[in-house]
């Protein structure tokens, strides 16, 4: 299909066609049963768990022409199908099943001096479009979280992963069918020419919000083309901060946990702030840690007369996502002056604070304006999973909507609905 | 200040500048006491009232000025301002602090295996851009909003009102620093020039939401043309349908209050669905009771049969918000036809339905896409003070965020908040 539409028309046509599909699908997922909803996941799990064979297959020739390409091997390896992911993809399809229904849910039902009864129930979003990397167990995900949540999507993978999608795609759409859910609630956009992402992000008659999931740049770049409301997330340049209250042996355990237990993922520590009063104590110590795994340090001044290893921190540092081995490391004068340091340099996702102060949790809590802050833990709980949302669509940087991980809930929202009795207005 | 400030740069650099105090004052007010706030909102009141006079003279420049320009006498009345309108708004002022204050709570807490207890926290959105029409009135409102929910605002109201609104303003402003809040919090942009509207659109450093609020034209440049998420109102094409097992006289009461009781809502009823079966007893009875009211009726085909008086209704008709004594009705053949009606003519608004059989109200509510659905109630309930939300900044038809009227707590969102005792991940 991708090569014989590549004139710009042609593509705009296409997309439209997709759209009119979602938009009628989405009318018809969004008054299913959620048993009706179950069964095509189950169907779904099944189809991909039978196909693992073909999926390689495709997936294979994905990985020779990325390799032929010159990909990296990291490249290759987010893109690279085994058996084993395979059957975890299926098992992920399965537990969004098991995850509670939102959609229908009444909730804050109240009556009014006028008789009449309101109260808010949980209704899918409509359409959604997500754009991502070149990982193809994000097509199963995405596609099952959107379901579950009675949301139509339209997916975009990296043009480098596209037979695999459509062969993952080809098992999501048998599951429906099965159910007697209409195929094109998940529908994968199939030519790789990059055109079809302007034209989505264009379509606001047909697409209700765009979830775009991969690095910044390209985040940032959907983000600012698109005609549609985004659910994103930028960076993650998480803090914690070590009060002067707070217990020295769970904060070398945070610390050292919310830096090193994973290096890459967005909750990530990239900034460990450090009150003056326990800075002597306690950075020696942490330092010490940090650098028998390898962690680069970059402190500022008064860090540095501390720990000598540190190598100085320059103005960058402190706007740093590393998403690598790295930390910049700082003492501030008091909680104030950290809090401050989170909101000029922070990007809000995830932020926590070690202490036994109550008071000062409490502070931190409410005044630190990040998706997820934390009192004595470590940032890397900052997820779906964690927070028993089951699985998620991403993590929110964004204000409005949904903050922090985005599972089922945050894939609908709450309309008003009253129930009255013959009531009019006087 | 607005005669010496008309080069882009310049209008730029007065913009850039109310956006960094604004964010400034967000945070201070993000972290204020319910009790401090609601002590900012008795002074403004009280300041409103003692500056009676001088609000009524300097709205009286303005409506001299818009005479001699020679807009219409509705424009000029949404415009005035009188001792009963003053009072009005200090009253409305008065009610806001009346209202529950959203920000700090703390809902659905629970305990994860791990052992972290994981929470959400209701938190300002944090500055709020509002651009609305001549109507001095929404200054106060929104003011008052804005601040209860701990958000600090940018108005900019109909350059008509500059005067009115930067006098209102002063009162806002006196209340704030009377009870030890930051007057940035509430800021008036002060020059007439339209190109500060382009500039706050484009201010997404410091703004983080824009309201919209006015006819559907402005409503929709704003949008298209922001950088900024909206929350916003296009039209409110809202539907009756009197469905086969219809109360007839509720049926009756509540077409006629949906249509009559104001002309000029968005919650006013513009299109009438009534089903086949019922149609014959119904139209002419509903008819006779609009039409002495001297609403024009614009029918289908099998409508003007029944009902000779009704004009044919061209397909332009159902897609019509009147705001004015029109009515477009149709006969359906069943409740499916009314539904497939509604989401392709409607606006997402207000839809309801007359009927004493439950599962045909139960679908309805749960199959229409409108922000608000109703059963045997007239469309009219569509309003903050209606829902006990208290007074509203405006009703969304977006779907995402806030759906419906928007009070406070739509001017708020959820942060997870995260309870450890040194948990780490394993």
């Amino acid at each position: 299909m991708a090569s014989n539409m590549n004139a710009p028309a042609e593509i705009g046509s296409y997309m439209l066609q997709l759209g009119e599909r979602a938009r009628a699908a989405a009318r018809l997922l969004a008054r299913a049963e959620t048993a009706t909803k179950d069964r095509a996941l189950a169907a779904i799990a099944a189809a991909i768990r039978r196909d693992a064979a073909r999926l390689m297959a495709e997936n294979a020739k994905d990985v020779a022409a990325a390799r032929a390409a010159g990909e990296d091997e990291a490249f290759v390896d987010r893109l690279s199908l085994e058996a084993k992911s395979v059957e975890a993809m299926a098992r992920g399809v399965e537990e969004v099943a098991q995850l509670p229904d939102p959609v229908g849910r009444i909730s804050e039902r109240r009556v009014r001096p006028s008789g009449i009864e309101v109260a808010r129930m949980r209704v899918p979003l409509g359409v959604i479009g997500i754009i991502y990397e070149s990982r193809p167990n994000v097509t199963a995900d995405a596609a099952a979280l959107c379901l579950k949540s009675g949301n139509a999507c339209i997916l975009r993978g990296g043009s480098e992963s596209v037979r695999s999608n459509v062969a993952i795609a080809r098992c999501v759409r048998e599951g429906l069918a099965s159910a007697g859910l209409p195929e094109d609630a998940v529908q994968v956009i199939e030519t790789a020419d990059r055109a079809a992402v302007g034209e989505l992000l264009r379509m606001n008659q047909y697409v209700d919000i765009i979830v775009p999931r991969g690095g910044k740049s390209l985040v940032e770049r959907i983000a600012a083309e698109s005609r549609i409301p985004t659910l994103k997330h930028l960076d993650g340049v998480c803090h914690v901060y070590v009060d002067a209250a707070a217990d020295f042996e769970r904060a070398l355990h945070i610390a050292d946990n919310a830096k090193t237990q994973r290096y890459g993922t967005c909750n990530t520590m990239e900034t460990l702030l450090v009150h003056r009063t326990l800075a002597a104590a306690y950075l020696p110590r942490i330092a010490r840690i940090l650098l028998d795994k390898g962690v680069e340090l970059r402190g500022d001044e008064a860090s540095r007369r501390l720990v000598p290893e540190m190598k100085p921190a320059a103005e960058e540092d402190w706007y740093a996502e590393y998403l690598a081995p790295i930390l910049a490391v700082r003492i501030v004068a008091n909680l104030e002056e950290a809090m401050e340091h989170i909101a000029r340099y922070g990007s809000r996702h995830t932020d926590a604070i070690v202490t036994e102060d109550e008071a000062a949790a409490a502070r931190f809590l409410r005044e630190v304006d990040s998706s997820s802050v934390m009192v004595n833990a470590s940032t890397r709980f900052a997820d779906g999973f964690e927070y028993g949302l089951g699985a998620e669509i991403g993590i929110s940087t964004d204000k409005l909507h949904a903050r922090g991980p985005v599972g089922l809930e945050g894939l609908t929202s709450q309309k008003f609905v009253v129930f009255g009795h013959g009531e009019v207005r006087v």
